[in-house]
């Protein structure tokens, strides 16, 4: 009993739209491009933002707050990161409304006018900058390693609920460091963090890459990105990661003393991780019935439905089931005894597939008797009859088993529409199947950009683990010394 | 060893000011009324956050996220709303900057301008209301329990860190009830949360009481308050929860239908408290040397100072600590060993003191010899040896005195300097010593503003256990029939 969403086969952007909508994760509010994330949906961002919180501090990472506001002289200051950001920033002009006197009701006043206009963050490096500078003096200041989870806004014109907000929640790391190398390291670090997130937690296999100078960050020297596969084939970038090198050090004139004593300036980084995950993972999982949740993400991981009719049968039910709850919850597991006697059983089967609980017992008078369960997974939609002695070891390995599941199976679909691809018409050809066509490039811009008029496909990343490899660009036949990964992309 | 701090006695502005900036607590950003909270203040900030959403989820709330930006047409559908809040918001107006044609640099973009103004929220009723909406249609739907978590703008001209930001965390609470007796029970459910966490997790105790029409929220039927006292005798008001009656459920339209049928008006709450907690925190109970934090809201509970000269020493006097660091952690106490060889040990005991961590061990080679330990308490400064044999258990237990003993003094401060005064002299007396005045009111608005012109005292509330006392109004003669609370306030 399917909750009426389309096939991804017949219309992936529709079962994606509509998956959203009834899975109660989040809806389009009164305000252009503005989300409203709804109890569900944020329930699994908030595992998801206590995971990467605990990463974070693993790391040695400390959270604090900045301005919502940056001040438009700021945003100027780094001359490649306002050409970025300038297109499409909402601005503060006035403080103030008030009754017009001619009678149109409420209006902005106009003598309460900014002396400078004030742009809502679109991303902080300027204003965290700025605060740097009067934080970092000496070399002992340093490492600074600092992370904030906040709201930031985009205006972006084509908007899609979680994967392209005017507004999205995110996390914005920002450290300083009195070496290159350093630098270096922490943003290699942290990409190692987002990887390591996306496929244990996630259950999303991701590919490290470099971003091209094309895709570079806007005022980044370097940008690490983790590209995953969707099911519809396309790329979607779940996570970056900045070398700033100087840039803002030397726009905002932070610099230290080191141990010497000379004055130097401070090197930079910046990385993110947005609501956009949550697009992730709900593409790169989900199926025709429904969310499908990694166990680790599930806000409930095991849902118990009784089968009943009256009071009687539900207490001797209850009997048997309190004890296993006990003992779940004991583990850490999160359970749900849905008692409702309003609802079918068969309602609500449909209704715990379509929110992606991973695990389903059922349990009636005949079960009793026979001292066994129905456990029913999300995962495979496979079900089996297991007896009562023991069940909540066994749940408890069948949520590993789930989680393990679900990221072999993206990952042997990422295998799957992964091509090598060495001539033009190859690439023209797969590029309509969908995936990631592995190709020569020449590393121009000009190639890149010509491939992207041509075919729409992006250069996803230059892969970090990719061997080097002689051969000649797919579309222009330059030399090449490796494989970049193309794709359409989210 | 003082940090050089300003006494209270002599400035307690000034003191509060220092404190926050030396602690590392917070400080002014760029943007006119904008604080950067800083690592160190954020993690007391988290430690707050935490404490309060387990209490929330666990009177059934679920944490949800709604738009930043409100509509200026949605501020205005409440007409007392509007009223409240239209004097002090940031408004945008334009969506784009470009380079300016006449080479003015970054400019913003007449072209861009929004068809309707939008309003970065103060508070997020009219936004949540419209969404409410399309969410209940029957009795099936309610109650709804939602709070958020968010960053909100009041465009304040006078400033202060923490207590009065243009820009401040906060959590709001918007719930929705069939019943008018439910919303209220839901009204006084949260004021009582707010309440047992003033109490006993910031060891801050408060008043509960009712707020007279003048101070009431800007759309509510009637404003609960939790105040507390400052060490200069000032009034803070800590938290709010608000019946909102019908008023938003009219402004925006959102019925439901009820067990018989029938189309009405649902009823609804809202309730919060901000980052001005901290500023609470810090004034309740901090003194002349630094910040005092109550245990449970102490980023470091305890910090381990070995005395040492030479590696030698450190490694005996780590071989000791390194068990105890262990058992510690095991019973959930966030424990510092500072092994830094840079600083001496009087700097760090001032550094400790300034940071308000609640137990200093100190440790030194005479220290093994003997089996003790010097453990000095944050809160009333006393020293004294302890044998390392049981120490874990020791400072556990310790660390639920000073909880207690932070609570008590406040408590005690708070009974001190609360007076019950009977005549205009007595009153206008009293008020220039700060504290409470428990005093008769006739009741009307007009007196209440006429004190507050007269002396600066506000009435902070209603008590909520006030006994019906018939008396004159201390300022009128009028009749009255209960105490209420005037104070001078932040």
């Amino acid at each position: 009993m399917s909750k009426g969403l389309p096939k991804r086969s017949e219309n992936y952007s529709e079962w994606y739209n509509e998956l959203v909508k009834k899975a109660d994760l989040a809806e389009n509010s009164a305000v252009r491009g503005c989300m409203v994330i709804k109890p569900y949906g944020f329930s699994i961002w908030e595992k998801m933002q206590r995971a990467l919180d605990d990463m974070f501090k693993e790391t040695g990472h400390s959270n604090a707050y900045f301005p919502l506001f940056i001040p438009k002289s700021f945003l100027s200051k780094e001359a490649s990161h306002v050409e970025g950001f300038a297109k499409e920033c909402a601005v503060v002009t006035h403080y103030r409304l008030i009754n017009d006197p001619n009678g149109n009701g409420v209006i902005v006043d106009p003598d309460a006018k900014l002396e400078e206009e004030l742009i809502v963050r679109p991303t902080s490096e300027t204003v965290i900058w700025n605060t740097y500078k009067s934080w970092i003096q000496s070399y002992r200041d340093l490492p600074l390693l600092i992370n904030q989870w906040a709201n930031v806004v985009r205006w972006e014109m084509r908007t899609r609920i979680f994967l392209r907000t005017a507004e999205f929640l995110w996390q914005e790391g920002h450290t300083a460091h009195a070496t290159k190398v350093e630098a270096e390291e922490e943003t290699a670090r942290m990409l190692d963090v987002y990887a390591t997130f996306a496929e244990e937690w996630m259950a999303l296999p991701v590919v490290k890459g470099q971003k091209t100078a094309n895709e570079r960050f806007a005022g980044a020297e370097d940008t690490l990105c983790i590209e995953a596969m969707m099911q519809d084939g396309k790329a979607l970038q779940a996570g970056t990661s900045h070398f700033l090198g100087q840039n803002f050090a030397k726009a905002f004139d932070v610099k230290f003393q080191d141990k010497s004593g000379a004055l130097e300036y401070v090197w930079g980084t910046s990385w993110g991780v947005s609501t956009r995950l949550m697009g992730a993972l709900i593409m790169a999982h989900s199926d025709d019935l429904g969310l499908v949740l990694p166990p680790k993400l599930a806000p409930i991981q095991v849902v118990i439905v009784p089968i009943f009719k009256g009071d009687e049968q539900l207490e001797q039910i209850s009997e048997k089931i309190n004890p296993i709850l006990k003992e779940l919850k004991s583990k850490g597991i999160s359970v749900k005894f849905d008692k409702d006697d309003q609802a079918r059983p068969g309602w609500k089967f449909a209704e715990y597939e379509l929110k992606g609980v991973p695990v389903r017992v059922a349990v009636g008078m005949r079960d009793l008797e026979s001292g066994t369960v129905e456990v029913a997974r999300r995962d495979n939609l496979s079900k089996e009859i297991v007896s009562i002695e023991g069940i909540a070891q066994y749940l408890e390995n069948l949520l590993n088993d789930i989680q393990e599941n679900i990221y072999k199976k993206a990952l042997d679909f990422r295998t799957e529409n992964t091509f090598e691809v060495n001539t033009w018409d190859e690439f023209t050809a797969k590029i309509e199947e969908g995936g990631f066509l592995m190709a020569h490039w020449d590393g121009t811009s000009e190639t890149e950009e010509k491939i992207k008029e041509l075919t729409k496909a992006t250069i996803r990343c230059i892969p970090l683990n990719s061997k080097s490899e002689a051969g000649v660009c797919v579309l222009t036949g330059k030399p090449s010394e490796g494989r970049v990964i193309f794709a359409r992309a989210y």
